[in-house]
């Protein structure tokens, strides 16, 4: 019988060889987990189909198969695990990529992004530092600066200067348009309180001092109400506080009401509030409007603002001929938000933030002594992030295989398509549109006619509670749909202007995706009806709804 | 001759129909693009082997392949910008899973997180909101339970309370450990100045009325001197100014000094300084010590502060039934820093932060009309980033394939290889080390016997000189190392006791690789003893180090 100490020891042995195994031998072309990736590489759309099953699940039932918190003790056979995960997770998440997915910001994505995701997993690289990444840092310094003068335009010297110049960069790479979002007025919070005497800046000194020393009683950051809720987050965050970050009135088009915010910048000066940054918008979430961002760009001029543009959505919009002119101005913003997860067909995970002055960006410098140290190009030094994968490869490959041709066309489809979808929607006598399309982004709802037409005389009272009614049933159709699972529109809330500003629930439709047809969308309109037509729910409000109206 | 309106029609036509087929059509599998995705199925380590050249690339030659700033007009096929990418940018990135990279904390991965990675990137889900993620929300709540176990070690009824909760939310998933440090201290503060009477707490008045209404003339986080650099990026963003993030000194072997860190306690205390967090590190950046946490614990009790724990190195530690005692005392610690894409082994972007008390994670939560709703069960109310893929799929993959049994075997054997090394530069004369390994960390410097011997007797003055010329020949070998390219050490500055807390140029080694071999790691000083005695430069210090110790 051997013993005790050397059976042990051949364990470990074996245990270490496994472990070994797993770092260096692929799975068998004929494992579960390969047949997968090959089912996955030779045909996506038949993959999503066969796999993602489309009818809603209840989150509950779904909690049974991920309600062990114990970490298990003996390793799972990589085939049993991906058999396990296309069953419970594949096939339960969302078609993300499926033309009547049309209710978010998520869409399908180019074929080659699947193999070059691969190559960039495997590489690994780390882009805090040239040592973990070489070449992809002149790429990543590359791929700023392309979309930096896609947003500004400058001359081909600006860029052979500043592009890869040791001391500053063209902007930050992001895992998204928060981090962006905030890594911008980070910057410009910085900026308003610079160093200056013995006072060594907020940056140093904190906002407590920053503002003792300025002599001012708060800082506020300025956007319309229709700005994306990451400001909210980035005041709270930066310490301004949530209460600071000052929402102004739109217009009817959901567009910041100019007036409202000079009046706005006025009273906070009156305050002795500092305004660290003016935020116009090119692109709002819910409705895909522009702000005047010519006009905004003057207002903070003239407030010595920052002035900052989120065009996470809308950014890619310079792409187009036709429709550039909407974002006018923008090149006249410190600093612009972009998310090429969104417009650019990047897998998730990649926002950046550019700076029209890079001496800017010095504002958050952050150094260290083993790594981003000082005249290094490390990129990790204006980053609020610290590692960060090599995303940048995915974001050239989509500037370089679809190119400003293929990314016009991409936005031009998305927004004659939204206009066709308007279209229809208004010569439908049972949906009332609520926002038209500026850009991709329409919002509507459920509206018969004959509560279009008594909504136009009522009083306050009676217009509440006809759209009490109203949000109801839109609501409740957006869930029927969606738990249907055969498509998906979100929904949210507006204040329409006419209707008092009150608030009314909306569809939400966002059409980013090539695939998504005419005929997809005239398809989510006949499944909305027979939702009203066949639920029992929705007839017992259309009931109260006539009553109200007559 | 057809008329220029129907010329120009076809070709749009053609245009949309060439972008429809970019997002429709996989790549034929004879193409380049599909190749080398075959290949880095096939044989990730001969992949890596042929195609990452060795040899160090100038900078600035690379930079001239990445100089254009304009985005091409026209699309380039797939298939040449593969090769484009392989030739320019894959053959001049890092071999980060190369055996002989043991400069920094990016490791090999295991195989299966390639495939695996290709389904997630695929299936572009965004864990900000349910209804783009569906079974990925209970899933990325389940590796939060698991991971939250790991470190707390509640019960199983602790877990089905609150895992699946739709108030609460046991941690957040993070692009990386900065931005967990930042959530963990952004929760700090927020809790430290709650909502009181009139004041509505920082969250909503921000830092400079919170100051004012608690009536403190500032707020500090206290870290080691070894304290991640993230710590300051923290203090700054956060509004509390880099100069109050407060470092104390250390002991002998890096960790934080209890004395010193109550006097720094005291001190501030008695300044009228709030102390919003003290953190503890559970392996140090630089020479992965862990500070003593279970003392820590007990003063951040005593001065009311949030107890931070940065185990973004560390944490996997608690794998090992042999090391984790030296983590004693995190389960007391307020939140916990983890980065699975450190020794966890998943790919680039993963970081986390648990908090033993969900309610407490409460104090960052925000809400938007049409995403994170209140009640929801979306996660990103309780992020810092908004959108998010859906790392937690590979997190849960280790966790089961790899497995408790697999991390330990992982972590053990990192360590036991670090003290292996650790004695063979020991009865090296020609070696110093500067700090000796707690975990699989080890730092030390080129330092000739006579030298050792000149420095226990030198003076201030003499030992000044000594070790400037032995930082410049440390400094000179790890360059030339790495420019050779076959193997990587890093480099970093230590205050070592022994030399009165003067900064010295030391190799810092990480040894998490599983590929790495004491043969590995004996050829890294062997070339190292080589660059000396090959190198003009390095022949020309010795000679004055000569000079200097006699």
């Amino acid at each position: 019988m051997p013993d005790q100490q050397y059976v042990k020891k051949k364990f470990a042995q074996a245990s270490i060889e496994s472990m070994y195994r797993v770092f260096t031998v692929p799975e068998a072309p004929d494992s579960t987990l390969s047949r997968i990736d090959q089912h996955v590489s030779n045909n996506l759309a038949g993959f999503m189909q066969d796999h993602i099953v489309a009818v809603e699940h209840d989150l509950q039932a779904m909690e049974k198969d991920f309600a062990d918190s114990k970490i298990p003790e003996k390793p799972t056979f990589v085939s049993e695990h991906a058999q396990f995960l296309l069953d419970k997770l594949v096939a339960r998440s969302v078609h993300t990529s499926s033309p009547s997915f049309v209710g978010h910001m998520t869409s399908a994505l180019p074929y080659f992004m699947l193999p070059l995701s691969k190559i960039m997993i495997a590489l690994n690289q780390n882009l805090v530092k040239t040592e973990t990444s070489k070449a992809f840092t002149p790429l990543e310094r590359q791929v700023l600066g392309m979309l930096h003068r896609l947003v500004y335009g400058q001359d081909s010297d600006f860029y052979t200067t500043w592009m890869h110049d040791a001391e500053y960069a063209l902007g930050a790479m992001c895992s998204g348009g928060t981090i962006a979002n905030i890594t911008a007025l980070w910057a410009a919070r910085n900026l308003a309180f610079p160093p200056e005497g013995n006072f060594k800046g907020v940056s140093h000194e904190g906002l407590f001092r920053a503002l003792k020393y300025y002599g001012y009683d708060g800082a506020a950051i300025v956007v319309s109400k229709r700005g994306h809720y990451s400001f909210r987050k980035t005041a709270d965050v930066l310490g301004i506080g949530r209460d600071y970050l000052v929402a102004v009135d739109t217009d009817d088009d959901n567009r910041i009401d100019l007036d409202a915010l000079r009046e706005t910048c006025t009273r906070l000066k009156k305050d002795n509030i500092c305004i660290i940054g003016i935020v116009g918008i090119a692109g709002t979430t819910e409705t895909g409007n522009i702000d005047p961002l010519e006009e905004v760009a003057e207002i903070a001029r003239e407030f010595k603002a920052h002035f900052h543009v989120d065009a996470a959505w809308g950014g890619p919009t310079l792409f187009s001929h036709r429709y550039k002119h909407l974002l006018k101005g923008i090149e006249k913003a410190d600093s612009v938000t972009l998310d090429a997860h969104k417009q650019l067909y990047v897998p998730m995970g990649s926002g950046l933030v550019v700076f029209k002055d890079p001496k800017k960006l010095k504002a958050i410098a952050h150094h260290a002594q083993y790594v981003v140290r000082r005249g290094s190009k490390d990129l990790g030094s204006t980053t609020l992030e610290g590692s960060r994968p090599g995303m940048a490869m995915l974001i050239y490959s989509g500037l370089k295989i679809i190119a400003k041709e293929g990314y016009e066309i991409l936005i031009d489809q998305g927004i004659n398509k939204a206009r066709t979808f308007a279209d229809l929607i208004d010569t439908d006598p049972e949906f009332e549109i609520i926002s038209y399309p500026e850009l991709n982004i329409i919002t509507y709802r459920y509206c018969p006619e004959f509560a279009q037409l008594a909504l136009v005389s009522a009083d306050d009272i009676q217009m509440d509670k006809i759209n009490e009614v109203l949000d109801r049933m839109t609501k409740f159709i957006q869930k029927t749909q969606r738990e249907k699972g055969l498509s998906f529109v979100s929904r949210t809330r507006l204040e329409p202007k006419k209707y008092h500003q009150k608030p009314c629930v909306v569809f939400r439709v966002v059409l980013a995706n090539p695939l998504t047809t005419l005929d997809t969308l005239k398809d989510i309109l006949t499944e909305q009806k027979e939702i009203v037509s066949q639920s029992v729910e929705v007839q017992h409000f259309l009931k109260r709804l006539k009553v109200l109206c007559d």
